[in-house]
């Protein structure tokens, strides 16, 4: 990381990045690799130095209640296991994203938080105070919102900062459109 | 300009740009100029040539109501008269912004259109296809926003880009919040 100027006069980009929600694909999720992209190619550019990104990942607790429905939990280490699994998806999901940031010489840091994602993205933003939130969405229909949320609805109406909402390509959309 | 790269790999930022609304002040509204200088100073920063700014303003028909309740209408010269400051307003507002990006050395382009704004910055953006729209809002509270109306709430929801609004600061709100 060339960093040429001072940290106060960087441009911080804050990514709220999730995990795939397709079974056997267990890395980031299509929306937010979209919004890594889109901010890499169409802002960063070849500034490097002029940037920093921010990366957080929200767990949601019981994130994969259903893949653990036939698990039985007879002890409480058995709840720490499932803990540590979200942990351990939860950093090679950061890491995805930090090694990748390193490959093109943008500084960056990253971070996971537990909670709600909606009101946890809005809360780091309002604790990060970035220059810009980018979120990425699945672009979904209304019907499929309703049952699906939208996170990235939420932080355009509530966070504090500037959002931008990075929607999913539609060549990239799995047979589910609610799956990413 | 000094554009380095061709123009088909610049990033093109289109900005919806309007007038102020408060009396003896014709020209580009707060909210506008905190938009642009956000562009500027968080976005392009040093990398004039790598971007490009498209601005565009709507003049919706007698936007102007107010200041002409006393006027007398009898021929269609007097409407001619209107049309043609309207026009002139129109061109000062866009001179401010193509002579600031000469300045600064970034390339851009500027173009008016009438009609409804919000309709017609999410058509326009629709023909255009920039890599990010960025508007100015007033950042008002519910009461005044369902007064007021919002063009830039109807853009993040109904433009195909990604768009970003920009809140005007605090610090700059005049009086009635709802001018600018």
């Amino acid at each position: 990381m060339e960093t040429t100027e001072p940290e106060a006069n960087v441009t911080r980009i804050m990514l709220a990045v999730n995990e795939s929600s397709i079974k056997g694909y267990p890395h980031a999720s299509i929306s937010s690799r979209g919004a890594f992209e889109w901010t890499i190619q169409k802002i960063v550019r070849s500034n490097t130095s002029g940037f920093k990104l921010l990366f957080l990942h929200v767990q949601a607790p019981h994130e994969d209640g259903f893949e653990d429905m036939d698990s039985i939990y007879a002890f409480p280490e058995d709840f720490k296991t499932m803990k540590h699994r979200d942990q351990t998806r939860g950093l090679h999901l950061l890491e995805y994203f930090v090694t990748r940031c390193h490959e093109i010489g943008v500084a960056c840091e990253a971070w996971i938080k537990e909670g709600d994602p909606k009101e946890v993205i809005c809360r780091e933003a309002k604790r990060m105070q970035p220059d810009l939130l980018v979120v990425g969405s699945r672009g979904l229909g209304p019907f499929q919102r309703v049952i699906a949320g939208t996170v990235s609805e939420f932080c355009v109406k509530h966070a504090e900062c500037p959002v931008v909402s990075i929607k999913r390509r539609p060549g990239e959309t799995p047979q589910d459109p609610v799956d990413d």
